[in-house]
């Protein structure tokens, strides 16, 4: 397994490999990995030639008062986690590599990004799509992978493919638990102990809403009120948003009748966790 | 040479030539050619072994009250130049296939933008770099051509490709003119014969500014005052911008110290025209 650091040093790797008829598979990441992400590269592994696998906590999908500075990194075990999941390359470049000081040109999503996610991280999604398009430049992969714990992103990067015409097939992979239901993510690293057993309402509150809408109920008002009481219960437990949208315009429902997104963030003190489901009715 | 409308099968040819081996060159244009686009092809012919012309005339460039109904098209005459300049693949792509009626993404930069074009035609980069990075992705060139005769597109261009890490080597060609000094444009055809004539008033303004600060004048005050004093002296020229700036960073200088772009644009009526120079102290 190699290690590349430099941006250049990738893409001419990368554009090698392409030339010589090999496929590329991809999964992006911002390290600390876990079990989540390894997921990821097990799919894209048995889809390509080569598997490369990025390790860069984008700066500029981060808001000026959220976690850039705290974010979790482990290099040397993420490393490990990728030889024994036998990714070929690891990308790992630092920022001022991947960001001029001057950069100005910028991928903007102007339909799925304002709702969710994006109301209350203003900028996020032109980090990501941004970051996204660059690394699919350097890397010049056939597929890649996300996860679909992170639904907004993934839609927003396949509406990125679509519009920009991207030769790249985005592959969703399913979400990954702990054994009690929390969605495995970098960021659960943050809570304390009592935080931890208080973060399994997120999945509760999903199973809830798809449990009433089994028996029957359809107004999002009804399933939405019933997830703020459980969620409201908890202790330390913050509701950030929790919305019902249409699952391929993003578009906010009052009713389900079609395949929904139910997507929620709920705060810990200053950790935010995000988990989402899918309604078919 | 190969007529291609499909942007999917553009790009699978694309994908399958670069898979072999082959070095792709690539002019885009919006067609009605002249002169001008084919001195740019004879600069990509040279330097690959597939050249791809792509003719598009792009809306998302057009503002609501520009001339996107009226802009000059004549395929089959652009067909015939393409195959003298020995092209290989004429993409040639329908608007309704290009952009999704719910497309969403887009490709900005916030820095070269604001200033000359970009200020009379809000907008209109914005189109130009969503497109040409739909295109770059579609005909997967390793180089690209643009003329100089649009400056401020050239400049954006090249930002775009470092800050988005395209693998596209950008070339720069000479702005070619007619034999009085006109620059050639596809817009000269909208021109009465009398605009024509008076429409030579973009180079003489040039001319004059650059023979004036080989004499010494560094203000960018006086020169301007001479170029304008020059065009408003014309019959039916309007001037649009006259702006002297940083050749690199775009930025409205008052005083002339190194490489700078001297820009103009010009109306006759509804036609407008632009022309520069880089003036070198």
């Amino acid at each position: 397994m190699k290690i590349i650091k430099s941006p250049e040093e990738m893409q001419r790797i990368a554009l090698d490999l392409k030339r010589s008829g090999k496929t590329i598979g991809f999964v992006p990441t911002m390290g600390f990995l876990h079990e989540g992400h390894l997921s990821l590269m097990r799919v894209a592994r048995s889809q390509c030639d080569v598997l490369v696998v990025s390790i860069f906590v984008n700066p500029t999908q981060f808001g000026p008062n959220e976690d850039l500075d705290a974010y979790p990194r482990d290099f040397e075990r993420d490393e490990q986690l990728c030889e024994s999941e036998l990714a070929d390359i690891v990308f790992y470049p630092e920022s001022g590599n991947m960001f001029a000081g001057d950069a100005s040109v910028w991928v903007d999503e102007d339909a799925l990004s304002g709702v969710l996610c994006g109301e209350s991280r203003p900028g996020h999604f032109r980090g990501v799509c941004t970051v996204v398009a660059k690394l699919f430049n350097l890397v010049q992969p056939d597929l890649a992978v996300f996860g679909e714990k992170d639904a907004q992103q993934l839609r927003i990067i396949e509406r990125m493919v679509r519009d920009l015409n991207f030769p790249v097939q985005i592959i969703r992979g399913p979400i990954i638990r702990e054994a009690d239901g929390l969605a495995m993510s970098s960021r659960n690293k943050y809570l304390t102990a009592e935080q931890r057993k208080n973060a399994l309402c997120l999945r509760k509150a999903l199973d809830l809403a798809s449990e009433r809408m089994a028996k029957g109920e359809r107004r999002v008002s009804n399933l939405r009120k019933s997830m703020v009481d459980l969620i409201d219960a908890v202790p330390e437990a913050e509701v950030d948003y929790i919305e019902f949208a249409d699952d391929g315009t993003l578009e906010p429902l009052k009713n389900i009748s079609g395949r929904t997104l139910v997507a929620l963030a709920v705060k810990f003190g200053a950790t935010r966790l995000i988990d989402n489901a899918v309604l078919i009715p």
